[in-house]
């Protein structure tokens, strides 16, 4: 059960003038569910992408990676669930090719005009005669309003879709911004995650939107955790197709900064839709670290606290053990940190200082923060100005069913 | 229930010449179960000792560690469970120190020749009173055999004593190593575990001893995982009386390799018993990495697998979902793995290779090894000549039962 995940209604969902969107049933995995997804963009689209830091970088990440570089011009996506095509050597290689090029002969563009996605399980052969032979009928469907059907048609252990769409002015034009995410497991991000689109009709040049891309996603994608699992899929793409009559050209552009608060919004809206439906949550953890001496350590502090095993557990029981966040922030690996200087809040409650409970903490403050669904954790370093923010979520029972059934 | 975790009957447990221990029951967290004890050591007993690196060392820890710095021969230790004293600021402290203080009159020796120690709740009051009054009991039950007790007196979540006893032949003589542990949750050891006692009637200078003592948790306590939670309050100590009439002088003395293989070996053994018994463990996982570059990078990718919330599922599950270790190995942080000469085994299954599946890999061999309660995870990274080896176990159901329930 998704914690206050909000789903707006298909009505509220503004297409992007420049966007097509197909989806259809290949039976990549299970029967009778869309797995696979086919994004058309319009000639003249700016399209750019992060990707997972894992050393075992799934087939078609390394495809993608590879297209973006090529510099032609990208002008189709093709999703598929239900296999990750990791894990799975040359071969896998070349599937995530043969992919491109069916697509592209279909579409009449290039092979590296198109970019290839798998999200699933990991270390298993990808039924290509499935995916080849759904192919078309994909293309066939390739609509201006699929957004919706697109956020259903890329989840996996997903139980809710994840899609934001809103509407900014910039030179007195309406720019439209709509994205779709998916994941809920093996999630700790580490350059963007599993997988997201964001589309704009803004237009960004396209060395501005590579930029653009590693902004939005640092202080979105790469702001969360699930399990501390960094995926080998994780993909987070933008594309801006420029039909809004609406271009950004340089970080000097009046319109740069509003386009960019924009993008980081929707972008973190659509990582925090990942914690909200993560597997098992209950409740949805927002950590800030505020006061450290540098952006790293903050982070260590902060993931420190949100993978903890008994931390998240804890949560979930509502208990206020907070025993377990001064534990996890000793061992984060700060090695000349003075815990005398340190202050805990749990919601608005302070909880511990000078290295231990604050005298006039009552548990019952503890445990009236501890009941609420979304809970802020927050802690004072005292050794400089920097902060940080990391979301997660609990750790419960269905967690592990989830896990120890996914599969199966 | 505990995997595999041998006890010995009682009439097995070898006293060692030179400590006696004390139980009672004090009453600090539950009333009716035995909290608290004391060993006194001989006069001209070594004694060496290793501690947490959590930044929220412990009261006890900290006094521990300045005790030990007094070079004043330690003679006694006071460990009560029930609650960590830790996160609990200069009145902790003062509480450690009156606990030394209140033993040393006890036992009519100086308040720096005691080492205290605590676990349980972190974050809460040490309850002196109740200490202090129960004191008197366990001095006056101190006897050479007492071991068995012990071993159940310092257990916290623990389900079962863990305890090992043999005797070595140094020089003709007859030599005894007998210890105990404790620790289920909040176990990843980062110097020694949470909690750990060895005794040997050799004798063994104290200079030595402290490096012995060092190479044995390495080998041992620094070498297991349950959640990745360093602790607050983990504490090793070996204890060497010279009862024997066998000293060990340095490293050059012939006995000297015998006597730390028997203590690396006790170690390992306590270490070991703490996984067995870890909270809601079913399975028994040793993660051996070999061929490669340095035993930090060795590590790393031994902790990735041991920590990954999903690899510990899917083997409480018994599926061999390997997609999930090849995943953890990937983002274990080296950025310059090449993933083609990595090798993965699963018990004596050859799974993975040149970075994808084994085409010969069934699944149902992978079954039949995931079906044991002891598995053998081995990965071959194939860039040198260097090997580490992590003990761990599943993820359970029970695990947050126990975390979600444990304290409230």
């Amino acid at each position: 059960m998704a914690v206050n995940l909000f789903i707006p209604s298909e009505s509220d969902i503004h297409p992007v003038a420049g966007v097509k969107i197909g989806i259809t049933e290949a039976g990549i995995r299970k029967a009778n569910r869309r797995d696979l997804t086919v994004f058309e963009l319009a000639p003249g689209t700016s399209v750019a992408g992060v990707f997972t830091t894992n050393r075992f970088r799934a087939a078609p990440v390394q495809v993608c990676e590879a297209h973006l570089a090529t510099h032609d011009g990208i002008r189709a996506l093709v999703i598929n669930t239900g296999n990750a095509n990791a894990g799975t050597g040359q071969v896998g290689l070349e599937k995530a090719q043969q992919t491109c090029k069916e697509a592209a002969r279909l579409l009449n563009i290039l092979p590296q005009q198109v970019l290839p996605f798998s999200t699933g399980v990991i270390l298993e052969p990808l039924p290509m005669d499935r995916l080849l032979g759904a192919l078309p009928a994909a293309v066939n469907d390739l609509s201006d309003n699929n957004w919706f059907n697109a956020a259903h048609s890329i989840m996996t252990t997903d139980t809710q879709p994840k899609i934001v769409s809103r509407q900014i002015q910039l030179s007195g034009k309406t720019v439209t911004l709509t994205g779709i995410s998916k994941g809920a497991g093996m999630i700790r991000p580490n350059m963007a995650t599993m997988l997201g689109y964001l589309a704009t009709d803004a237009g960004i040049a396209p060395e501005l939107l590579r930029d653009m891309c590693r902004l939005a996603a640092d202080r979105s994608f790469n702001r969360i955790t699930v399990d501390g699992d960094t995926s080998t899929n994780d993909s987070f793409i933008i594309m801006a197709t420029g039909q809004s009559g609406v271009t950004v050209e340089s970080i000097a552009d009046p319109n740069y900064n509003t386009l960019l608060d924009a993008l980081v919004d929707a972008s973190r809206e659509l990582a925090q839709k990942i914690v909200r439906d993560a597997e098992g949550a209950t409740k949805f953890m927002t950590i800030q670290v505020d006061d450290a001496g540098s952006s790293e350590e903050a982070l260590k502090v902060a993931y420190a606290i949100a993978h903890s095993p008994l931390v998240k557990t804890a949560f979930f029981a509502s208990d206020p053990n907070l025993g377990r966040i001064l534990c996890a922030i000793g061992y984060a690996g700060i090695t000349d940190l003075d815990v005398t200087k340190l202050r805990l809040w749990l919601g608005d409650v302070l909880v511990a200082v000078d290295g231990g409970r604050n005298p006039d903490y009552q548990e019952e403050d503890g445990q009236r923060v501890m009941q609420e669904a979304e809970i802020v954790v927050r802690v004072s370093l005292g050794r400089g100005q920097l902060s940080e923010t990391v979301y997660t979520c609990d750790f419960s029972h269905e967690y592990v069913t989830i896990n120890a059934d996914y599969r199966s």
